[in-house]
């Protein structure tokens, strides 16, 4: 399934702990050449340093999922080096908080990095893609793209956008031989990120109540592997004990 | 339930023959002032005119529902005269077209006016209602909300936005008086919009296979009118004969 | 819109205070002869006197949802009278409890009321509609058909088979003149039956905390008087402060 | 993940050339003591037979999944052998055809197999694995279940009540530490059955246009094998150029 010098394409990778660096050490670890992409130059170094420990080819390329000429740019360089074989967008950012006090540049920049870099990144993975008649691209979403609670405007809006890009995208290029499709991520995340707000967040959901994201990986890794006559276009994680 | 001078303020007002139009007159005709909000300063005037003519009471407040500070600007202006009892937000462009040659600029502009300006609308308006206890807020939606079509990527991503919007400002604005509802739009409004694009829709969809646009107007004031106890946070509209 | 002598069948009528004979009341009102269907002749007796003594017409027809040759035998004698313009399927029973303790016999008998029964009497009254190529038939339904909770499994299952019911006969008859839509009733309803069960649901609430059940009958008067051109078929109906 | 002697036990194998078979063997390839159940002991026969000759271990337990205390008596027997790990619920048929034709007694048929089997499979076997803290529970469905469409009446209704069973089983175990997850079948299966009904749906679908039944299994096989911490619960299934 893994072409000679083919690359897996993973934006959205910050710190170590985190599903990013997780989905890239996971097709590394499976023969993919990795490039992973994120605005933080010295976490992308970590990730790369840590698959290139373990064996595995990785490259860093910083870069801003909200800016369309920088993603453009890496990839054009990405093809110039091998065939971009797969295509995993998970940027974005949640916020929370009253409704009424989401403020319009927040609800723009949690669009701008949640929905609009997807678009963007996934159409132009997937240009290249068609013209091989191959490829995968996989979106990180949430449930807040299927639910609209109170707390979450801005980050439901910028997913249920995502999502529909999604959806499109595997309409119109599924029959191609582009499989596209879109993970709800329901409940946090254990990584750097979560414990960032909430340090003790693992404490009270208990064993196993934040989604590991190496596990996770094993999911889009899987969704990767499926032959054409069975494509998924949606599937959903959670914690065994999370309310849902 | 219309207290003295409240009024209704429509912003996506175009054509006479159109949907803000249509629910502009249906609330006047129902004892609104009616506030008249859109891009042609020309067409607000014939809607206004038609309703004054026909003895109800109507300005016109041009403006683009992309512009936050127009928006605001001109809810400050309205809200001197007297309460914005009822607020809908009924702009939006759509564009099809191959998923892979919507162009960036198209698939934010599409976001700006179907989904940030109605974050931006709806936010701004259920300020004011809040400190009242009581308001209507409708936007109109479509189905590509609810599904994301190979070829309407940008409005489905804009819509399902506006989807999100809406259900998060119901669930946090309902309790405390707000009623928040979403209409689906499933098919071709008859109206200026579609003729200017497919002359002979009407001809082509057969009797009654356009959707009226009084007649969704109608569920429009039918949704103001429930009392709190069963108030709808979502319904569709479609012609009889559409397929879905 | 009313033929002479044209009917309107309401099946799941049972209490005064309920939402079956709320929705009587209500076409009775707007002039309909109604035909009030459910298992206790003395509860039909009492919202027949009350829509007579109110002006209206009414006919008692006891009878059990569940038992198709009863319902088939109803709607012949009531053709015999005039046309059966409207078809509204009332009946249900809600049960709760441990997933694990739901007994097979209960779940075949909330699916036999809340679903076999609507399929029996939207198929056979569509059948009749069909000839005349006119009708509107409804069907109450419940949030449990859209989301499968722990101590629902049995009312989620049969209630889920209704709404499908109804989304296949809209797709199948609507184009033929026949207007098919699902009310989503989310929250208790005001009347004996909840009563019964708690007692002090109503102060529990708070006010307007429970569906008042003329609203919702207004709510299907709505829906029965679109136009063909904007016909509904989804339509959700939610106290205001229900958290959902 | 597999206990010494455990069992997986799956309801609903046909032709050897089907999903049920699929499944069974799968699992069996995996380690797992497999036993098989269906209405044609033929059948069952030649699956065992070939699970066998594969080198694996598999029984043949024939049964109808309508019948409660003959899928109660299965399993009796089978936990007396060893624990039933894994419990997939594969019946159903679908049948299609105009609205009004739909039979009453096709109509509970369909909803007997497709659904009510399913609860009653899902609530007997998870009442094993409850005292054990551990097992996973699988539902095959169909995108039926998630739209009503004109000729799916009885179908649609089955599989809408069989999703709502799996969804309610989810929230009611998981936290107990029962996996249960449901399947979206989307597109017809390369198998025994629908060659039967449609001689040339493979020609007709072109290449890969058919749901590979291996593939599949391994999918079932993938959320077998999930972390507790990413329990997924619900995937669809789709070939690459089905439209949806």
């Amino acid at each position: 399934m893994i072409m000679e010098q083919s690359i897996a394409w993973v934006v959205g990778v910050g710190a170590s702990r985190g599903l990013g660096a997780a989905i890239a050490r996971c097709f590394a670890r499976e023969g993919f050449r990795v490039a992973v992409t994120g605005r933080s130059p010295r976490s992308l170094a970590i990730v790369v340093e840590e698959i290139i420990a373990a064996g595995g080819q990785a490259i860093a390329l910083p870069g801003d999922a909200r800016d369309e000429s920088a993603l453009t740019a890496i990839l054009e360089r990405l093809e110039s080096i091998g065939p971009v074989e797969v295509g995993i967008y998970n940027a974005g950012n949640a916020i929370w908080g009253p409704a009424l006090e989401t403020s319009s540049a927040d609800f723009e920049e949690i669009w701008r990095v949640g929905c609009f870099g997807g678009f963007v990144f996934g159409r132009e993975v997937a240009r290249r893609m068609l013209r091989r008649g191959r490829g995968t691209i996989l979106f990180t979403g949430a449930t807040a793209a299927l639910r609209g609670k109170a707390t979450f405007t801005a980050f439901s809006a910028a997913k249920a956008g995502l999502r529909m890009v999604s959806q499109s995208f595997a309409r119109a290029f599924g029959p191609q031989g582009i499989h596209v499709a879109h993970a709800v991520i329901d409940g946090s995340i254990e990584g750097d990120k979560i414990f960032s707000v909430i340090p003790d967040i693992a404490q009270r959901k208990g064993p196993d109540g934040l989604l590991e994201p190496d596990a996770i990986a094993e999911g889009y890794w899987y969704l990767h592997m499926q032959p054409r006559s069975v494509w998924s276009q949606e599937i959903d994680f959670r914690p065994y004990a999370e309310n849902f």
